[in-house]
């Protein structure tokens, strides 16, 4: 097996910052660097040496991956301390200024001891920014990951009858998307029916779907380690006119702003394009769209850079992010329209087609 | 709505150490001080004033829950920044000094150079404290939880057959415990086959059952807010006899160490009982059972304390704690066996009852 050539990226950092060696933390950045699901720490040298320490319960499944890859293993045993360790390999290795993703605080307080606040430096910003313009591969995995999410909203729009349950549908969803390949969760999946799709966040229950009711899917599924996330909101039964006004307004809040994502726009201009749309239906945005419109994703379900108002940041070519206006009313009930787009030099690929609609079995 | 009692554990913890306020940042001691899933920070003062600062996915579900306790909602504004409504909310109380139990870097920074380092105290440990013995609804809760993750075990129990896939019958169990209530996973489900069952912490893939692998079925289930953790493993097909063997070494070290808990007990000693019997087997416990016996689990799925080689603590009555030993041989295949059980003055109870054995449906 080659080295791995992210981690070459990641001995960049450390010689144009010029410091002795790297510590990352942060298990998505050792997953990024190494593609190894697992470890504590990944220790990193301009040199080229590189420490990838872990327990016991990833130390079989590290000697497999890291074979012949000049990454060392160090097993952390049961009762020794991580902070020891890391600072033994950091002695020997003669390091005198080390950069760092995150660390815990009594980590952080033990290091400033050793080498000084000025032989400490926060790069984490360093790392997000290489993983925000997604390589062929990461874009590969990504795509995979939204075409098993797809196939887990089909089984979704299949079952929006009174009398089913929210938990009934994640469970139906799950499956599906398990049996299409995906290897975890990237979050806890929300179906929210009535008046708790007026919740973002809302914790799906035991609850039966009535008819009326709107319902919020919002799922995602992982693939080799990269995720998808996407929302479609359905009616039960027939809609109220509300109910059609809001998601026409949120739907082309949603497609004007996709319209918007190109390389080089600010991630501002495009929140801006959704948030006016929904103001200028005569909706606050400060009320009824309480959150921002996307965030990237790959690795994590949440990387920068933030789609939202004053992020002065703009997009680049193979940013995977999603966009995803929302209007909740309390006590009533809401519509989110999310995809997971790339970045385009000139315009945006969708990831996830799935068609639109409070019924897009019918009208499709 | 009362006052949420256990929010008064939180001001007795302040007056104790001396500190005008504790600033909660961990959602779990949230949670467990308010039942409120989700929100950024809790601000507590030991004459009953508390803040929860909430962004807007979380406004509405905040209203509603907080109504009429007298814990002051505040709502972080998008683009507003949490660390400076905290400090403006410190600023306002008049606070000198203050605890806290977990916070990153740049916010420890900012207090610091607020309270200085005398203002400041880490009571993350006080926290812990008081939520290692569940009360009689937390017992209920996991209890619950336990309930659902068995019909999950029942469900993958049924499955055991040549050509069905890992993460179709992770699939099959998500979607068995959804319908029984689950509102979340509380980890990445594990079915791990073949050589993958010597990975504790083996990712499921699509591969296939084949005649004479050992199965590892790792799951748990959440009820309002508490979790479940329990793991038994199959033979797909017949035995041979090092599988046999290694199985009936774990389910004696379990049972063993199961017999060892009850209040007051070491957490040591239990994790030697089981440590011991595998190696007068004449295993060698470093290298085949990689990781402690067991963890305390309630809100989170892994809490103090650490049941394992080195650990003073002694256990107490109403922790819940899990149990699972496990023989791993890479390259080969592996074991675990794991309850989650509720610790008694005079002994212990299972609240993750299923059959033991590779064959439970034949042998039972």
């Amino acid at each position: 097996m080659p080295r791995f050539h992210r981690l070459e990226k990641a001995e960049a950092i450390a010689s144009e910052e010029g410091l002795d060696a790297l510590i990352i933390s942060r298990l998505s950045n050792i997953f990024y660097l190494t593609d190894f699901k697992g470890g504590s720490r990944l220790i990193s040298s301009p040199d080229g040496e590189a420490f990838i320490l872990v327990g016991g319960v990833d130390l079989t499944a590290a000697k497999e991956h890291f074979s012949g890859s000049g990454v060392q293993i160090v097993h952390i045993k049961i009762g020794e301390k991580l902070d020891d360790l890391m600072l033994s390999i950091l002695n020997e290795l003669g390091v005198r200024s080390i950069g760092y993703d995150e660390l815990p605080l009594g980590t952080y307080e033990r290091l400033i001891e050793r080498f000084g606040a000025d032989g400490l430096k926060d790069v984490a910003k360093h790392m997000w920014e290489l993983r925000k313009a997604k390589d062929k591969d990461e874009v590969a995995r990504v795509r995979k990951a939204c075409s098993i999410a797809v196939k887990g909203m089909e089984v979704a729009s299949e079952l929006m009858e009174p009398g089913r349950t929210e938990l009934e549908v994640v469970g139906e969803v799950e499956r599906a998307m398990r049996r299409a390949g995906s290897e975890e969760h990237p979050f806890n999946l929300i179906v929210a029916s009535g008046k708790n799709s007026a919740l973002p966040h809302a914790l799906s229950s035991e609850k039966p779907f009535k008819s009326g009711d709107l319902v919020v899917v919002d799922i995602g599924a992982t693939y080799k380690g990269y995720v998808s996330d996407m929302t479609r909101t359905f009616i039960v039964g027939r809609e109220e006119a509300w109910q059609r006004d809001i998601y026409d307004i949120v739907l082309r809040a949603q497609e004007e702003a996709r319209r918007a994502v190109r390389a080089s726009v600010k991630a501002s201009d495009v929140d801006a394009v959704a948030r006016n749309i929904i103001k200028r239906a005569g909706y606050e945005p400060e009320e009824v769209f309480v959150h921002s419109l996307g965030h990237g994703l790959g690795v994590e379900v949440h990387e920068p850079p933030r789609i939202g108002p004053g992020v002065e940041e703009v997009l680049g070519v193979g940013y995977t992010i999603t966009i995803e206006p929302g209007i909740y009313l309390p006590g009533k009930g809401g519509v989110r329209i999310e995809d997971t787009v790339l970045v385009l030099e000139d315009g945006h690929e969708v990831l996830t087609p799935f068609p639109y609609g409070l019924r897009p079995r019918e009208e499709a």
